[in-house]
């Protein structure tokens, strides 16, 4: 892991960081926020993914988070949305000169169609390389994390929680693309990276996933926030599918539609300080019940 | 007045706006928040001027202020660093290849040196143009209004404010250019903008004005934090100077001194909550001193 820059902000450590990941073939880029109270032991972690466009830096300078972050003693991580640059062949990411298809569009999933599927492997690289770089690297207390994101990276969250709940507790979502089998942005990106067998896709949906991933009753409630003046609401969000999908497996969800606001960061720093405690929250509750292990 | 964009955020109003300088010669840009509070009744306004580089953006996205300020019920306004573009005549406004110069580099002041002097005029800007299309167009209590700043900026606060006491009350700064004719920065811009003849500058220099303004005692207290891990305090912002100067006229001044604080939006961000209450407080007790005019 290389630094590339480190800077004290609310009394916690930010530093931007870069490596190598195997599942990208490429070197990748993240910050990661370490509270004050780290220096007493391991502290949650809570990992942010944003949407289309961003890098690891709209969050880290957009956001305002890390007030509430150190106030709660939580690290929160913030990776980049697509793999970038050239591999160690010399030969560069591939792209598309569309905002939502190719470099920062990477859609936290692994693809399997050229000339996406050597590098566009997200999914893999949030799960088992972004992992394991912060393992050796900072002290968190890994059996308390969850996940968060906006827009592509809200669905991003919410699926990656469904299919690794042994990793991640708590999970919520900004503006979250809810059902990406079921709108433009997400019909673009799976049908290019997955392929057209939309029987691939539903792994990658999280109303899908809820649907089919039996009762929910037991998973820690999750948050979402959605503005009402937000453009995209009506023709790619679709909160409401998945707030059906989870009351027919009995997930707890609480959806928060917030009048005026819009799918900008202004957005997200309205509410972020909510969702840093949402997490704060369960990731305790989690320790009072199994403990810090 | 043209409205670029508008926004929610923490409950208030955010917006972009563009309109002619006759200062500058061009259009201008700054941006506006408006909290919840300005519903019933004008409210406290509080200037932000950034620093080198900088643009009406830095600030907005950057500092996280919205929030404190939607409590407290402060309007922000954070104008542009300089002029930009072209004038009336199709003519660019003038540039300089260097960071710390030209474009992004405007030092607050009205220049008197070809090619500068007659687009560079950013003190007469943010006191005559700014202030009357705020006053046109938003609902402020211009009786009560404060001025604060980062690095350039913090120069342009203290400087601002120690010659228009009867428009800014309160006045603070986040690691500010504090004696500008004893530091490179400010001896390069002087020297480009107001011609070799030192004596022009000391109209310019918070510590030389602070010195030569008489009885400091009856002026709001100061509020300054400076970083200590800040790459320019020594060479560049002299903090020191001007709290001598105060002590010698009764000024009272408040300098924090952060361990471990660069000179980045991280700072400011860490430290723009403590200032948004300070102007508060004073604008406050103003208000019970002297009435809300």
């Amino acid at each position: 892991m290389e630094i590339l820059s480190q800077h004290k902000v609310h009394g916690g450590g930010l530093g931007y960081y870069s490596h190598a990941s195997e599942a990208c073939v490429c070197d990748m880029r993240f910050s990661v926020f370490v509270p004050p109270q780290a220096a007493d032991g391991p502290v949650p972690v809570v990992t942010w993914l944003s949407g289309l466009t961003c890098t690891e830096d709209n969050f880290t300078t957009k956001a305002g988070a890390y007030g509430v972050a150190a106030e709660l003693g939580l690290m929160v991580v913030a990776p980049d949305t697509s793999p970038r640059g050239t591999d160690r062949d010399g030969n560069a990411v591939p792209d598309d000169d569309a905002y939502d298809l190719g470099l920062g569009a990477g859609f936290y999933l692994d693809a399997t169609e050229a000339p996406w599927d050597q590098h566009f492997n997200m999914y893999s690289y949030i799960i088992r390389d972004l992992q394991a770089v912060l393992k050796d690297n900072f002290a968190g207390d890994w059996a308390r994390q969850g996940i968060m994101g906006h827009s592509m990276g809200g669905h991003g969250a919410l699926t990656i929680w469904l299919k690794n709940l042994e990793t991640f507790t708590s999970a919520s979502a900004v503006a979250p693309i809810c059902a990406p089998m079921q709108c433009p942005w997400g019909d673009k990106a799976l049908t290019a990276y997955l392929g057209a067998n939309r029987a691939a896709w539903a792994n990658h949906d999280a109303t899908e996933l809820m649907k089919n991933g039996g009762d929910g009753s037991s998973r820690a409630a999750i948050l979402v926030d959605q503005g009402l003046g937000d453009n995209f609401l009506d023709g790619q969000l679709h909160p409401h599918l998945l707030e059906e999908a989870c009351a027919a497996v009995g997930q707890k969800i609480t959806v928060n539609r917030r009048e005026g606001y819009d799918h900008s960061y202004f957005f997200i720093a309205s509410v972020i300080d909510d969702h840093l405690r949402h997490h704060a929250a369960v990731l305790t509750e989690n320790l009072g019940s199994e403990g810090n292990t």
